[in-house]
């Protein structure tokens, strides 16, 4: 028998990783629906076409690319590619669907697929989830991107986290202040390392990258709140989104607007956030921003006003497990109903119709006879409680519950069990 | 501006879809976990060495393929393909976890990927909606494949349908008992267009393939219940299921015995079901039965047992909709918050934090001004209610909802209308 593996960087989600994922995007939709953010989903994969020329060199390496059908598969030809990232298969649907009213704003969690090296919390396949809102330049839309994580993650159990936020454009009228208007990129790419390399650290780089040592004190001046000439407006549409955010119940110690931010430079176009935990969790685990270029690019359209924020899912996954913010999701079942004998099976079976009538998730041991084993079945589980129903129990008109964890029992009638388990 | 298209026999699921099909999924979830069937994922592809040799010349052709990354890749060489159906995936996925506590039982609602012929209502990528319980002879398990069955459609309000119960080894008795164990398949399959082709057609056809008028008559005679020699304890055994599905709460009248059935021949070992819907609709929208056989594959075990049971959920979401039986979920917001100006939008934002915290759905209006505009954008999304707070509702401390539908409108304290829209 040849040993049998999975595809290399893919994983199983096994029951007690997958209820918790599903309470988690669960928590997650319920969120976003109050934002009036619906569901999309888009198909795993692409035609070739749409997803050639959207992700760089290094993004188009990382393609998953589907051979052709027939023959011309044989050949070697490819036809379609499994989905990158959510954005590009959105404007794509935008295109095809010009009827959609404005502003459209949909919520999305799906696995996308990136041949990147494996490593540890890091695979091939890996769900996404992306709110947006297309079609609308108004403020309120930025600071719903805002809002939605900051309610996300609060009701996630994440608490301490900062949203920081930034715009483009004022990042460009920073880098024209100190007169670095052509080096804009080789600035914010080295800004970017802050959290990385510390002040002295980025300084240096600047001056590496041949920065003068009187821009580089110009730019720690403008980050520390000196103002930027020309960035009036843009400090003004913050602070409105900043308000706008306030006014959604979104938390004012939970934001903070921060000039260093840069993310994704060639992407953005207006404001940007990026989510962080405070404490020794290093990396962002939200993302976002306003990116109207972006959408029109498969309609014709130059400007298409969009804004969306990632939740980074995977990564909170992985912290909330870290964090002991997750549950015990090991089984969802609540009641393990053993099994007498053949005899007594029928009461068992209708004793768990009862419970599954009142909505309690219950196993029926397909064991029978002793029931220290079927106890052991229920316990290495942890299913919390274990229900018997004996000769006697059956005569007397009762069922018996044990408690997995303590060993009490307690006796009663089904009816009271029922109440006593809801 | 080139013209841009989805890959063919794939789709968008726009949210008016995704509403319904995510409820229906949480209804068949709930169902399922019930029953202490818990959620498994594996990944969208399998390493190609998985999947050849399991689906047969028709299935191999209908395989998505990917491509190496790097240069085998451009020399054409595959190394993985698109999952076909969820049971492989299972039974590699029990074989690399051979400490699962037994039985494992658990349900996957995932797409696969078969390049067939594209047709309406068929597509390249579809969910499929798996229960399995694997390591358990136990007639529980099978009897549950009919309960959850059963039980998932009542909840889905799909009332009127009939689950077919048979045995592997019935028909094999059967084939016996006529002088056709020699030609069994020929038999099953022919048997098998007893729908379509009616008691004279199914006659005339197995007359064509050879069998004589006797055998015809007495596989009739079998058919309409005449004892089958041999099949005793297979009876047996079905009976039994049918008492247990029925301590489960099974409506004995939903469920019938019915020895045409043959399903899926190569694959099952022992009982097997189908669900068929009453009245004009063709065609099953659940099937399973056991197979002891498969699981074993991956892991050199000639026998493990197993059962499962299907629920063809694309199906169902579109019978649902010819039925009638979806709700209405254009949208599942709930309020359209208006906003009257700039100075009073902070009145709208903070009336929509308190609908939110009160969780209701609510979107707030990205458009200013004219209500008479943003009712229009409420209704055209059929979202049911709108709130309208002006200058007048913030200084008399009131809000006003107008009822989309009957144009109603009622004033009153935003805590009065959170009570109202909860």
């Amino acid at each position: 028998m040849a040993q049998v593996f999975l595809p290399k960087g893919t994983r199983d989600l096994l029951p007690a990783d997958m209820n918790r994922r599903l309470q988690v995007i669960d928590t997650v939709r319920g969120v976003f629906a109050r934002y009036g953010f619906e569901p999309l989903e888009t198909p795993a994969f692409e035609r070739i076409e749409t997803l050639t020329g959207k992700y760089g060199d290094e993004g188009e390496k990382l393609m998953f690319r589907i051979l052709k059908r027939g023959e011309a598969g044989k050949q070697g030809e490819v036809d379609a590619a499994l989905r990158y990232d959510l954005t590009v298969p959105l404007a794509r649907m935008m295109a095809m669907n010009p009827g959609l009213p404005l502003p459209f704003k949909r919520s999305q969690i799906q696995p996308v697929w990136r041949a990147d090296r494996p490593q540890r919390g890091r695979f091939r396949e890996f769900y996404q989830c992306d709110v947006d809102t297309v079609g609308t330049t108004s403020p309120i839309a930025d600071a719903e991107c805002i809002a939605v994580v900051h309610d996300a993650l609060m009701a996630l159990g994440l608490t301490q986290f900062t949203i920081r936020v930034n715009h483009r454009q004022l990042l460009a009228a920073l880098a024209a202040s100190i007169g670095a208007l052509e080096n804009e990129s080789s600035l914010l790419v080295t800004l970017d390392k802050l959290d990385k390399l510390g002040r002295d650290g980025v300084t240096q780089e600047l001056i590496d990258r041949g920065f003068e040592q009187a821009q580089v004190d110009q730019l720690w001046a403008h980050i520390g709140g000196a103002p930027i000439p020309g960035a009036e407006a843009v400090e003004a549409e913050l602070q409105t989104i900043l308000e706008l955010a306030k006014d959604m119940g979104v938390d004012p110690d939970r934001v903070k607007l921060d000039r260093t931010l840069a993310r994704g430079l060639d992407y953005y176009t207006g404001p940007v956030f990026e989510t962080v935990l405070m404490g020794d969790y290093t990396g962002s685990i939200s993302g976002g921003g306003r990116y109207d270029g972006l959408i029109g690019m498969f309609s014709g359209k130059e400007s298409v006003p969009a804004v969306g924020v990632s939740l980074g899912i995977e990564r909170i996954f992985m912290l909330m497990e870290e964090m002991g913010l997750m549950p015990d999701t090991q089984t969802t079942t609540q009641v393990w109903v053993t099994v007498f004998s053949e005899e007594t099976r029928f009461a068992s079976l209708k004793a768990a119709t009862e419970l599954r009538s009142a909505g309690i998730r219950v196993q029926v041991s397909t064991r029978m006879g002793k029931l220290s084993k079927q106890f052991k079945d229920a316990h290495g589980r942890g299913v919390p409680h274990a229900m018997v129903i004996g000769p006697d129990d059956i005569a007397a008109g009762e069922v018996s519950i044990k408690d997995m964890d303590s060993g009490e029992q307690w006796s009663g009638s089904l009816k009271q069990a029922v109440e006593r388990l809801s």
